[in-house]
């Protein structure tokens, strides 16, 4: 099994008065290397979805382990893996760690949906391998 | 049982091109609505927590369904119960619905720490009533 | 003259690690004031003017003095006037403050734009007689 | 002269439902740039100032001129030079670009302050030269 990794970066504008990330900036980075994902590994600019193919997607469930802190000037190794592919779920698993220690494992299931009707669509075939090159042995 | 009630107002600039709500906005909301339960039911204001008592409340868990979006000018009610209260732990359940029908569902696990050695600390008795007091039925 | 009235909440997620807003939060807020202003003063929902009369105001300058910090837990007044009344340009200034003392003073131009066209069309009268009401003396 | 460059991402959850972004994000994108310069260009991380030096730069005054907007996925080229250099204050300018075509110009003013005291303090010579390096010709 393969993995999408890219890093993260904590900066001024993320952390708290107590020096650490506030967590809803956590969920800022799960999104923004889902756009790296999607860019980098699967292929496709994540907006020329939206604009072009009309799909999106949609959270539909999240489950977050927050284990130990992010701070100020933290640089996390984020590493993705798709740990469910259903016909139009997704089934997301991002681990971020500094230096191996495990801080934030999030599990984020999105569907695939038609933008133009607000209902779910098929996961394009072109777009599955790349999700099966990323899939956590069951 | 009772429960802690507060609306939000989904802003201009919490909206993506869809016009749905970015979902690490939400967890904006529930940051602030966190912050509103401690200031009018528990009957402390939050940064008195941090600056002054040097308590503070990481997330350790968070379980979150989204079950419907929220819009440009939606203004859902919030509603909050207490399904967990150890020791140090405090688990809150947070409910966003507009007009009835529930759009977020979401549990958030924190726990009551000393920031002066960022270790667990038990919750104050004072405040214990007033989690109590919104507790859900088991 | 008169002038509109309202007041922000420095929340914890605003604040940066030395305990005072960071500074795009503060945009937040006038972007927050100005909302509050289109709904309260003007009497039309800013999400309405977008979504159903298609015009909106980007902004086009701004010019900020931050005079003194925001800090975690502050409440400051936000007052609002009008210093330029154009044909379809709109000069507001806010002044953000706690307890008399001034913390921020901001200018902000916008232009009335046809979201069709993305060009400028003029202020609709109706809204005109609102701006008029909190003009600044020249 | 030379300038320090770098380029932005303008991502999802940046933009408004006009598909542009929202304007408080561009200065976050100003702020990013600014901790990339300490990083990148002057030698020292931002964070390490603010922790081990125990120097910051608050914003006193920003002047910003928005020419034309920033999209979802657009990639604007970055580019900072110095128009102040004073005793403890610094003046920087920030031209954010689209293939040429300028859309932002945001002068930002910053004061080297003693984060102990709260009061200004003369930026540290070995600074000071890689600012010059980067100034405007007058």
């Amino acid at each position: 099994m393969s993995a999408f990794t890219t890093s993260i970066q904590v900066r001024f504008g993320h952390v708290d008065p107590a020096g650490i990330a506030y967590y809803p900036r956590i969920f800022d980075y799960v999104h923004e290397v889902y756009e790296e994902l999607w860019e980098r590994h699967v292929g496709v600019r994540y907006y020329k979805l939206l604009l072009e193919e009309r799909i999106g997607f949609p959270l539909v469930h999240s489950e977050v382990d927050f284990r130990s802190p992010l701070r100020f000037g933290d640089r996390p190794e984020a590493r993705v893996t798709c740990v469910h592919l259903g016909r139009s779920s997704i089934g997301l698993r991002y681990h971020f760690a500094l230096e191996g220690r495990e801080c934030v494992d999030a599990r984020m299931t999105t569907v695939c949906t038609d933008l133009r009707t607000m209902t779910s669509t098929p996961l394009p075939e072109r777009f599955r391998a790349r999700f099966e090159a990323i899939r956590e042995a069951p």
